[in-house]
């Protein structure tokens, strides 16, 4: 018996690996406008996927599984964080 | 006394707006390559700020407030979730 379970993936660049997007947010808007409270900002992609399986395990293991396959992300600059939806 | 707390903000097409990217992953991606247990794919931005505040409340309203006021996103079309990283 499968059910269905909601898989959220997180695709960011490694913290090696500048990211202008973040940096041009927080520098020339947000500290712009004044929130000092903000140390940084790192911007991402986020995919959420709705996946037939046995347990949350397999449904995290599927998506870990085609996320290499495909391609979804570059190993070589991103991280990967994939989670259920809590 | 403030700490630092790292927020998550996730931006996505509301539901009833079509989101072409994730039903491209879908499609032409993911069911080509035979994960027909993949029911659906919905695809969105994230942000990660790391924020001094008094509380996680506070960090998490700061944030909120920050969003609607320098137009991070667009309330018309987009849907946010605000949430401490965990």
């Amino acid at each position: 018996m499968t059910s269905t379970y909601l898989v959220e993936v997180i695709i960011t660049n490694k913290k090696g690996v500048r990211d202008p997007e973040g940096e041009t947010i927080h520098k020339h808007l947000i500290l712009r406008k004044g929130y000092a409270s903000v140390q940084s900002v790192r911007t991402g992609k986020y995919l959420l996927l709705s996946v037939n399986a046995l347990s949350g395990e397999d449904a995290i293991r599927i998506v870990k599984e085609l996320c290499e396959k495909l391609r979804i992300y570059n190993p070589v600059v991103h991280d990967i964080e994939v989670r259920l939806r809590g």
